[in-house]
């Protein structure tokens, strides 16, 4: 997709946005996601924050309803009404759940702001696809006008773009390691396989049994497995590297999603075929080559494995890979924070660039560790 | 390998050990599944404990040194001489680490008695494989001599058997899933991709800077990535059912091991490519008729996946499987408690069938849910 | 409380229950207490799985319900008809919640049933405080006629009841340390301070907000501080040990219960005023005088402190006790598994006694540790 | 104690640290209190890394080392030779055990750098006291005069300061919510309880068996009861308080710790005797007017508990205030995280305090939540 297809704020991404703060909306902004968007603009040397929409919360102040964030936000949550939002702020970011989030979209994006959707809603590029695993788009009039939030490929893309569709945390995590290696032509795009293990955060604060402490804690438990809609957001972005590669026929990534006892963090192992003989140095090297320039991106050295330790509440992502000769896979391992990383870091990012902003404002902050 | 091959007590399984209570030691009783093994044989209806050795502890009481056992027990720790053993116990189970284990292994033998071991010492049949990943062996002499403990396999070879070489936790988990389907010639041996997460109790109680909470707390990092000894014996036992499958040519696992917050248990995830069209169906259909007789492994119906804690504190090994028609692939999952079935339960199923006893004597507890 | 005020089941506990297994019925099977009840009849000797009511999962097999107990149940959960359970259960388990309780109990009564009663609907002698705390009492025409379930202090009362209000979980980790020290008159009875810390299936499987793993997990918080309904429950079974121990006037109880981020257990500390001159190692004999023999308490040596590793999955209780000189404070610390001794396994326990058998049936298990 | 007392840097604050970025050590930064320090500086727009010491971890580059900082510095560990950071260094942070921490801490001052001491070594000031829990003082010629860094206290005294002892982790969470109701005179000295969970970052990167996650996980346990060093610092800093507050004689605080399955934070529980009829609005009026100035403290509204969760990864201690009106206590609840406002975050806030600079400085990053 050219960067010529995307929608683009009617000015320069530095009249845009440069010396002066800019004002941000968080619409829905008392889910997890939303909290950590507030946990981060908070910081954003160039972000304001104008408006924190929350219907369950509407009324209460921020800190009110968050102890953490006590005494951080003058601002109370309030029900959203888009139009509302139009003249307070410049851009917003969308956290609502897929399928309520495209007409929120279409409404803010008719106001002029610019949009960065933490959903599903406008990741995919096949609009039959979009809804055999979602059903009814509710913005057609917008599908397929976002530009897709994984800045670490689509930088130039990104840079001015008026509507943002952060990528999805599971397919971050597994697109990150593979990409350059489709792209390369060095491994093939069937079959592709993907365990990957998420912290609980990643379903947000659902009131659902399987996510109480009693259930979840010392235990871990696959679910959706080999049905779970990231799967053809990853086969989307595979495949087009894998074109790109050189490669045709079929791409297939068999998705096994588990739920791991902590709050934070996805880690991804990814199984690829080789299609020649390839090295775990030579991987390591074009995945170097590939993330030179992204800051996000730490391509671990030889024998080191990626932990969620080292990435917890930070925007990195952490990538390892090994080789097993005797059977021709690579194995590539991934880490990041699905909060950050999976969503929020990576929705500020995507705006940083479509802003003119180092793509790391606001972003800095170190991993909390231990 | 035949059953004749293996090494026998001298007379039948039921005149050997019907009746009355067998005696046991536990050779390296204050590990993780040393004290597994005490639990268990203090409860086990038929086993009475004769020795509990332990340099370490030597002289401390075992409800002394250990707080959750105190009132448990009578007798103390005492260093371990194999000589003096004779006399006192009938069998023994030898917990100590891999390569310490063959020379006391032999020692015990030399005695007379009949040896669980839960090391790696005699569970390879290639002795080359075995040096290559474990230095020189320190009993050659029985080198081939022990049944592999996985009684689900070998259940007829471990009757009456005097030496046993209790399986792995990890190839417990991989391989009762994937057997049968290589049996059946459904999957190809090569490339296995099997992914698995273990709790820290695997690891024993060594005192490694990785193994302690504020470094291992939502946390999970994988190591020994495409290199741990547990592959070559996932892949001796898969070679040997794959020729049962009428397989020829290579067999590989590659084998991600993963370290997760949780103290017990092990989740796996093996990737198999079909060798033909089969569905999920009939892969359940060929595990539940493989098992139908196992106590132990329960196949789950469609749809549901494995969890740690449904078999926490048990001998289970729960069994999912899933396949993803697209790209032609087998998914299967496993959950077991590494310190029961992968290890100290395990090593009693065996020694139940070795007595000629019922295969579930002293392991029906429920698991501790939640 | 005598003995003679309890009402009583018909026949002498031995003509009662010895010899044959007693068939019981257990009300609310599918809650936590009730699924830890499940396990322990499994295993119990003399008990027989009569029926599981659960109006949840009526019709559902309690394996198919509960993939731990997978395989270990024929039994499918029934909606609860005490009139129906008459021919067909001796005694009853029930694990309803406070006031759901009550009637229910009343219903079972009136068939005849023994009843161990796990709410707090039977254990408070006063009705106006317990309308207070809890509201309109539901059967009014039993209040005071149950035994308090505490083996410990009620072994004898509890012989042949057919009425048992086991204790609640915090009250027999705040009371197990305190009686004894009250009873001998050594500490003074207000006022009292209790800090305990409770794994989370202590508010049983409720679909609340703060029960989320990501709202628990690696956190702690306090909750109804001093204003807990256990409090009046302890400062009853406080005040009769101290008015034994010829103390007179105020009796207090300061309770701060906290949310741990474990599973199971509950761990208290009890801060409590020496009446005179009084070391811990007097308080320590004390205590092992009053529970010599209690086979589940354990007064721990000299210096040692209780852990919930150490009682994890078993009905021991564990307490240690210290003291500063400077200050007056005897420090008392128990650790009990809040699922077993703090709910089923004590109501066991209970039912034991009540039929006559040895107090530790079916309650043998050693804790599961690590 | 006078801030005339104290060893003061030469020149005026301003004209030390204001406008340029001072350049600060740190001493012993491997540990964990260390590494924190090292977040907290990369962020802190006036300071700058001048140097990091490991003995153990010399010659290896930060990124190296600590996976979590990859990629955030370009310094390497280096071995500590305090004459070599004269130059180099304006400030330091010391980071050392116990005992450890004086004789670098003199060498430090010698050379003219401002020294932020996050060991015990500096806080008594008696030292018969001090020997006799830590043995012989090894800078006898500094004891007495450093500033107690617990900002909140000693606010006027910590500008200029030369030489500041950080206040302990416990001593933080329990003064911080009892000096200003002891001042006010409403509560008695004696006897005060103190019950301390910590999360197990508190005893650093120790290799010992208590503080494996397979020991550690889903526990608690409490160790040094009532024989914790830091009960000696509580009570010294709740003297003055209740002196101040017109209270005479004894003050004694009973302190149990204990550890708890969570990386970061202390909860802390203080129950206090009432010198008079107090409530707990009252008191927390008290409270709220003693902190207004308090950026970090956040005394929480009626019925609101501190959590963990809530100051996970900030500089706050959140404080609130209970009264069981019966018994006559007032029960104070505090959470605050330990390597942050229990101990690195607070040694910036002195140091930016003694710099004269705003005390948030670096300190403005939100909780971690969830």
């Amino acid at each position: 997709m050219g960067s010529a297809a995307h929608a683009r704020a009617s000015s320069s991404p530095s009249a845009d946005c440069a010396g002066l703060a800019v004002k941000v909306a968080v619409a829905g902004a008392s889910g997890y996601t939303g909290l950590e968007l507030l946990r981060i603009v908070q910081r954003h040397p160039q972000l304001e924050l104008a408006a924190a929409t929350s219907e369950q919360r509407a009324g209460q102040g921020i800190g009110e309803a968050f102890p953490a964030l006590r005494g951080l936000f003058s601002q109370a949550f309030e029900p959203l009404h888009p139009e509302r939002l139009a003249g307070r702020a410049e851009a917003a970011f969308v956290c609502l759940p897929h399928a309520s989030a495209a007409p929120v979209v279409a409404a803010l994006r008719a106001q002029g702001l610019r949009v960065v959707d933490l959903s599903a809603d406008f990741r995919l590029r096949d609009r039959a696809l979009y809804e055999e695993w979602y059903g009814p788009h509710k913005a057609p009039e917008l599908f397929g006008q976002a530009v897709y939030g994984l800045p670490e490929v689509y930088r130039e893309e990104l840079r001015g773009a008026a509507l943002i569709a952060a990528a999805g945390c599971y397919p971050t995590g597994a697109l990150l390691p593979m990409l350059p290696l489709l792209r390369a032509g060095v491994v093939r795009p069937a079959p592709i396989a993907v365990d990957a293990k998420s912290g609980v955060s990643g379903a947000g604060r659902s009131l659902q049994e399987g996510y109480l402490f009693g259930e979840l804690d010392s235990n871990l438990r696959a679910y959706k497995v080999a049905a779970h809609r990231h799967a053809p957001e990853m086969e989307q972005e595979a495949r087009r590297a894998a074109e790109a590669g050189g490669a045709s026929g079929a791409v297939s990534v068999t998705f096994v999603p588990q739920l791991l006892p902590v709050i934070r963090g996805i880690a991804t192992t990814v199984f690829l075929h080789c299609a020649r003989e390839f090295s775990a140095a030579q991987a390591r090297e074009l995945l170097q080559a590939a993330y030179a320039d992204a800051p996000f991106v730490r391509v671990l050295p030889e024998g080191e494995t990626p932990s969620l330790s080292a990435v917890r509440g930070s925007n990195f992502c952490d990538v390892g890979v090994f080789a097993d000769e005797r059977s021709g896979l690579l194995v590539c391992l991934s880490a990041l924070d699905n909060l950050v990383k999976g969503a929020s870091g990576q929705a500020v990012q995507c705006l940083n660039l479509a802003c003119g902003w180092p793509e790391t404002l606001g972003l800095e902050e170190a991993p909390l560790t231990p």
